[in-house]
């Protein structure tokens, strides 16, 4: 009884939007009629799947419209990891088809990708494909000088993350577009670029040509729009192979009725999110950039992992402090209503180092002691700083046993 | 404005439930709350993370109640594509990374299956796995005696549509069980029985030891469930190698953040759905038959496709009109406030013969002139004398040209 009241009266001070974000009201508002009223087949010819026919389209076409590319080139998936393993797999599958065989293709990613990344990858290796991984700087972005030494003409895909989703850096898209577009040039390749956008939408730009890549994969449900949807985008000359076998749905590339309602919401979050994209993230930089500054100065012995100024996302604090278990600091964290992470949801809480840290800094010790906070659109200062009291004072506290 | 008018005056007839069902309203309901208020990720500790969690949970225990196996065994998936491809792709995998070669392993399906399984045995094929199809009747039916010729050494698997989503078939799942039972012990082998049970919640039995099987498509969409959300009910001994890669969500069989809200109203609408199967069938059924009856009185020409009887599934009604453009007709009963189709969704709305239909038939004439009409528990004779009144008057306007 006692838990329970005292459950409902907490305020929670959500900070964990990199692994899942609310629902925008307007998303769900427009999802309700295709939940409750218009439940067609899409591709059934009678009304009731015309009506549903015409939303997913004019999903398309607001997603497309947002991101700045035909229609055509859209393809709704059920979420990021589909979207990433549709990218990997659809690219190679579709040079194996032309007649190259696994083992004269190289791909190349790094070894901070999301799972959905670095587990297609190994399971690519195991069919014979040569896997190679570039290096990334102590900030984490890729290592460009290295990157333009991998290139031959063996190399068919590149794929990264445009933010990482642990540490927050953004990659610099253009100057890896420029090394494989050379490299294409040089060798007469047909490089693919493939970008995991999943954490961008909200805090960066995402207009396609700006991204310059040939496959960009969203996800709804990191930039408030409902779980179980993403969106791939993807260039004119891509040419993919799908995962899975089925009905003609989304060209032939992701076969199954469409999820209508979801798609329908997708749409309306994505394009609210690149709406005003740089307002939200020059007010939540300002917050982040402050509250990290104050923890500096209460936590001295916090080091901050990932990039710093622009070339880390707006919403991204990551940081150490050696030697304390963060996974319980995570907890008490949550018992004074704060809702943060060690790393990523999909890398798993059952614990363990962060992989991404470890690789960047080098440092077990530091890579064994994260904490990710990542912010919303309408975290505060005052928030940060409370947070920052209640782990100042866990630190202590530890420090005496 | 008079088609405007015309349009929302016009009362609708919905009769295309194997191609989709409206959401119930307590699945509806359900979701809600995680569509609104509880955006956690189900993999994050805190909190809001655990709220997420114990919703997949609970309604993993839900259907796996409803269907009688142990929560461990049922994994949420994108919907029946998904579990089909997870499902046929996951045993020969599995088998491969076991040491078996794809050349050594044989398939067997039928040509009478949906896309999703149809279209990924091709796959196998072109992966060098052996494919082969058992005859089915002219009613459908998996021809027994052609099945049991079929089993050697080589056989791994054997997947079927429990229910035909075209004619309605009911396989006779447990005398197949039996032949490859019985294979097994002969030839020592673990012959893995998939049953793509999309269309079976709402009208049949779905407990899993009654149909004998290891694997169990299920689609959410299908049974008054969202759109998106499939589930897959395994046998203790299936061993799948996953479709896709990325982080260990569902036992590592289908990564991705879980589609929290979508599985909630999922588990809802399967359990509604097989907690009065019995009663609906039945009453399904009775109306279902009179209209046939009455079909068969007022459309001299018209022939039934599929099954008799017990082995038709309730609320399925097949009929060809030999010689008249079906597509048509569709359009013109659509104007009329009828909602029916030709053959599945997935097999294509862009017209063409039922491959179905010429399999089981093989008339042409027969297959390029089918009519799908598929009941809801709130499906009325009336209903249905009505279409056939509208029906016949098209078939005599027709027939003048």
């Amino acid at each position: 009884m006692l838990f329970r009241r005292k459950t409902t009266t907490t305020k929670r001070v959500y900070l964990d939007w990199a692994a899942a974000t609310p629902l925008l009201p307007a998303a769900y508002e427009a999802m309700v009629p295709y939940l409750t009223e218009h439940y067609g087949n899409p591709s059934a010819v009678h009304q009731e799947g015309q009506v549903a026919r015409q939303a997913v389209e004019d999903a398309r076409s607001t997603v497309a419209s947002a991101v700045q590319v035909r229609p055509e080139y859209v393809t709704f998936t059920s979420g990021g990891t589909e979207g990433n393993n549709l990218s990997i797999f659809g690219v190679v599958e579709s040079f194996l088809q032309a007649g190259r065989e696994y083992a004269s293709m190289t791909v190349i990613t790094t070894k901070i990708e999301h799972p959905s990344v670095g587990e297609a990858f190994t399971a690519l290796a195991k069919r014979g494909v040569r896997v190679e991984y570039v290096n990334v700087t102590p900030a984490g972005k890729v290592d460009l000088e290295h990157l333009r030494s991998m290139m031959d003409d063996s190399v068919v895909l590149f794929s990264t993350a445009l933010i990482n989703s642990e540490i927050g850096t953004i990659q610099p898209t253009r100057a890896i577009h420029k090394i494989l577009h050379t490299a294409d040039a040089r060798y007469g390749t047909n490089i693919f670029y493939h970008l995991d956008a999943a954490q961008a939408p909200l805090w960066v730009n995402c207009q396609f040509d700006s991204l310059a890549a040939d496959l960009v994969t969203l996800d709804a449900a990191k930039c408030c729009g409902p779980k179980g949807v993403g969106v791939l985008v993807r260039s004119r000359r891509s040419s993919l192979v799908p995962v899975m076998q089925g009905g003609g749905q989304e060209s032939g590339l992701r076969p199954g009725t469409e999820n209508v309602a979801g798609i329908v919401g997708a749409a309306v979050a994505i394009k609210e999110a690149q709406g005003d994209w740089r307002k939200r993230a020059e007010q939540v930089t300002s917050v982040r950039d402050q509250a990290i500054a104050h923890m500096q100065t209460e936590l001295s012995q916090a080091v901050i992992n990932g990039a710093a100024g622009v070339d880390r996302v707006a919403n991204n604090i990551n940081i150490s402090i050696p030697g304390l278990d963060t996974e319980f600091a995570a907890v008490v964290l949550d018992k004074h209503g704060f809702a943060v992470s060690t790393k990523s949801a999909c890398s798993g809480a059952g614990g363990g180092a962060s992989a991404v840290v470890l690789e960047t800094t080098k440092d077990p010790i530091r890579a064994a002691s994260t904490l990710r906070i990542t912010l919303g659109s309408d975290s505060t200062l005052e928030q940060l700083k409370t947070l920052t009291a209640v782990l100042k004072k866990h630190v202590k506290q530890m420090s005496q046993y």
